[in-house]
């Protein structure tokens, strides 16, 4: 017997917080098809070919058949990393049959052979939406989008959290205007992608380093540490750069945010943050990424943004979109654990019918089936232990409500209904319990 | 650019038929929720000491990093080929932390590598339900497990199916009284497992080869052509043998058959099969198959039963269980592409509210977070495109109603509400609207 224990980096849940988990998953789910967005559920596999396409070999799981000796020579399929590449490949293969714009969901495991001692998954679910255009697709978009998240947010019980936002345009606009090398311009873009993890003096050196003058510094600095409203914020752009991109990026920013206040998404939430850079070579337009003020630790929850051509190696049409994705592996267990989403039942059900004889069982059965024809999700306890045992059990499980029936109630066509929570018990008829049950439970 | 084709084997969905696939995943989950079963949701990856502990090496996908190039040599982890390994691996792993009896659902895909030229999925979805018990399980879990099956078939509309059952003693105890040898026994079962596939004749010749005489034979023949009612079987049973493993089986065969219909099961889904093999050394008393009567050529959609120690070689508890697994991957598509069921909406919405002039935008988002609060999955065109595109859009994607508004409803707090399946439109108070919109959606 060998001692079993988790594979690093692949990890499982206990009920309690797999059924949390799950629950949240709804919520999502729920919001995401209340604004149309269609789910999507590509194999977890794909070519090789296709997904070292986007560059990004170095952690990619290939498989091969195990009894195959040479198989592993034929490295032709392998485990996705995220859901933006099969994404691409499926629009662009599927390209005739869709409607665009096409609104996607997509909530599913990805896999990264990451090693096994930084402590990081090698499968986690990625949690993503999109909407690809073809050819052309609408700046209200990257607001319906952003309202979508947070919403979500919102709806799974998250109050302090801010969505930084910004604009491509509007910061590789700054940057071109500051007179630098055009070849230094990626380089300045990954230093302030790191400003908050480094040092104000490593960040100054960097952007020395770059050849930026103390001026354009200052500005960059200044805008790091902004503390702004959104609305002063975009007074001050306007006076620093005449840039023609930068103009553009704060001219779409401003309609993205006056589109985000129509979807009832409240300007407190929304932070401009002009030096947010988010990687390099994606990202066209609006960029966003949000992070939670209680759990600072996790950094960014939420990321994504606007880009001009979702799957240029794969089709020749142009197909714009924009989209975002939640890292749920990591915030959902977060919140369970704070208690900010609650995991208090091991089981779906909220009633346990004990069985305290078992002759009486069709009796029980018949409770189960009136139950569970009320939509109520309902156990029966169906070996034969004391009672006691069967209500440490429903205790033990977090169930709401148990149900007891003797000879006594049987023959009137009563049950005894008692709940868990506060001990209170009482002899009803099943109309009558149906009717508490729902009610206790905001059905 | 290269042409993008399927890979054999990984079947993905377009989103007429993923919609309809997820609304009957969601259908199938809530029976399960409805008995208090609980989620389960293993990492796809387990160690291959796991899976080749249960002796299925020869399809099993193993997974290295890409980028190792002697990844390959170390074959320490591999894709689920299945949920019953996982599920024994967990319930053995986490025994401690689990309440038993332990109900649990999991749907989720597992991979096999399958010669592609086999058309077989090579990635599928297996969706299946177990009980596992702490030492013991009463058989009223056979029979809550199966009627579960039964109410999932109900429940997502099929009408003729059989359920075929049989306990395996009552066949190995029926074996054991023809007085042939123990070593041949296993040969016997062979031979009834593939009786519907092989001729007449043919199963008479293995039968005989196996030492079996004609008296015996035709017993066996006679079983399997049966047509009496289950009743009848029962008495005709008895008569023929008088095994103490047949009688159990037989014994606790009529227990499940009296206690399902208990659980609302109707006597004629359930046909007693009594030459019913499913194999040869996991199932240890009921076992079970259903098919479809209106598509012979999916052979059995669903099958399972009850064994008498589920972890083995991981635990040294005895874990006795009972379980069933649909094989929904080939199933649904079934049913979809017979038109049982519907999948004529390409999106989860149901009202597309038409931009008919962008300025009056902050109205149409307006209506969208009205139908939204009310539960009504609602899409909003944003590009600006003619009345005429974005009807064909709703039209295309099979939407049911658009909203529409020009000056003048806006002026008056009115819209246009256009039922898309009849053309029939009428002018309405947002109020009014939702509850046109709820009746004919039998919200």
């Amino acid at each position: 017997m060998t001692m079993l224990t988790n594979i690093s980096g692949f990890p499982e849940f206990l009920p309690r917080d797999q059924l949390a988990f799950n629950k949240v998953l709804e919520l999502i789910k729920t919001q995401f098809e209340l604004y149309g967005f269609i789910p999507l559920d590509t194999p977890a596999v794909e070519r090789v070919s296709t997904l070292i396409s986007k560059g990004n070999d170095n952690e990619i799981y290939a498989i091969h058949r195990l009894a195959h000796a040479h198989g592993c020579k034929k490295k032709d399929l392998a485990l996705r990393f995220d859901l933006t590449v099969p994404l691409a490949r499926y629009v662009a293969q599927h390209y005739g049959q869709l409607t665009f714009p096409y609104r996607r969901y997509h909530i599913a495991p990805v896999w990264r052979g990451e090693r096994a001692q930084s402590g990081r998954y090698r499968q986690f679910y990625q949690c993503d939406i999109d909407v690809i255009g073809d050819g052309e697709l609408s700046l209200a978009y990257d607001a319906e989008t952003l309202s979508i998240i947070y919403h979500v947010f919102k709806t799974i019980g998250i109050k302090n959290f801010v969505i930084y936002t910004n604009h491509y345009l509007l910061l590789t606009g700054l940057i071109k205007s500051f007179d630098i090398q055009e070849s230094l311009i990626p380089c300045v873009m990954r230093t302030l992608d790191k400003a908050e993890k480094i040092s104000q003096d490593a960040l100054v050196g960097e952007l020395k380093g770059h050849g930026m003058n103390q001026n354009n510094i200052d500005v960059l600095t200044c805008l790091i540490k902004n503390s702004l409203t959104n609305e002063e914020l975009f007074q001050y752009l306007l006076g620093i750069c005449s840039n023609t991109d930068f103009l553009k990026g704060v001219c779409e920013l401003k309609e993205v945010l006056k589109l985000l206040q129509n979807f009832g998404v409240k300007d407190s939430y929304i932070r401009i943050h002009p030096t947010l850079a988010r990687g390099l070579n994606y990202y066209t337009g609006t960029i966003a990424e949000t992070k939670l003020l209680d759990f600072p630790e996790l950094g960014s929850v939420c990321g994504g943004g606007r880009y001009a051509d979702l799957a240029g190696s794969f089709s020749n049409k142009t197909l714009p979109g924009v989209g975002f994705s939640i890292g749920i592996s990591r915030l959902i267990p977060k919140l369970i654990q704070s208690g900010m989403i609650c995991a208090n039942q091991e089981t779906p059900a909220i009633v346990l019918i004990t069985v305290q004889n078992y002759k009486f069982i069709s009796y029980y059965i018949e409770i189960s089936k009136t139950l569970r024809t009320q939509g109520i999700n309902t156990e029966i306890y169906l070996e034969q232990k004391s009672l006691g045992s069967q209500l440490k059990y429903a205790h033990k499980k977090g169930i709401r409500f148990v149900i007891i029936a003797n000879e006594s109630e049987i023959f009137k066509q009563q049950i005894i209904l008692r709940s868990l929570f506060d001990g209170n018990q009482w002899t009803l008829t099943m109309h009558q319990a149906i009717k508490l049950i729902k009610d206790a439970s905001e059905f």
